[in-house]
């Protein structure tokens, strides 16, 4: 079981996306996500967010909204607990980060690139809800076969 | 680390609680609490509350709010995210808990029950926001020594 966070930091239409090309033996590798990482021992969920993104990005934030809670449960790892943020306001200079390459991709965009199946649907779920949402996704393998929405609306 | 529920079901104005008086060890001992428990492998905060709700209760959730997440660091335990729900509805007739006695508490009554300090500060969070909130408790011992709204707003 792990906690990890995950932000989509906002800018005129496009989210800051990673292109996971550069962690070896990243169960993310070639994939285009938002930026987090796993919880450190005592971090909140947003001390984990505002350090991932110190870390990745060089971006400070200066505002964010805690948008939802998504289980991930594969027959392949442990379950993943990701704790979802968007944000909007932010000040600083893009570094280059470690793990992949930066960029501003345009929302619609994003559908079409390489992301986890289950990933669009909490994109959606993100430009749709504007209250909070927990979200159950079931992977076997690459292949999502369930989701759940707030314990009761099977999506899948 | 863990991940818990808590869930406070309410009914004419009281909350049921909890008198933990049976569990042998249990670092909540004598306090009185909601109801709820530890995450089992593959399952979502909803999941891990409506199962703990009927084991501890015998009552069957109609409808519940997700209402927040709050995080306790401690110098004596391991860090514990406890995902926090109210419910309004449901049926079923109470059970014996076999982890203390149940009983249906006026809500104004509970903070001058043996609680936990930092429980004051959510069940009046629970009471003022109609939002989701992320509280951060630290504790020394029963000593409550930071409380910290939202990632930025610091409330002790």
């Amino acid at each position: 079981m792990k906690n990890t966070s995950l932000c989509y930091i906002e800018k005129d239409g496009r989210y800051l996306m990673l292109h996971r090309t550069k962690k070896a033996g990243d169960e993310n590798h070639d994939k285009w996500i938002g930026i987090g990482g796993k919880f450190e021992a005592g971090e909140s969920p947003e001390d984990c967010m505002l350090r991932e993104v110190r870390e990745e990005t060089g971006l400070s934030l200066d505002s964010w909204r805690f948008r939802g809670i998504v289980t991930f449960v594969s027959d392949e790892w442990g379950t993943e607990y990701m704790h979802l943020f968007t944000a909007h306001s932010f000040t600083g200079t893009l570094l280059d980060c470690d793990e992949g390459e930066l960029e501003w991709v345009e929302k619609d965009r994003i559908p079409s690139l390489p992301i986890w199946e289950g990933d669009k649907i909490f994109l959606r779920l993100l430009d749709e809800r504007a209250d909070f949402f927990s979200l159950k996704l079931c992977y076997q393998g690459d292949k999502l076969v369930r989701a759940v929405l707030d314990g009761r609306e099977e999506l899948i």
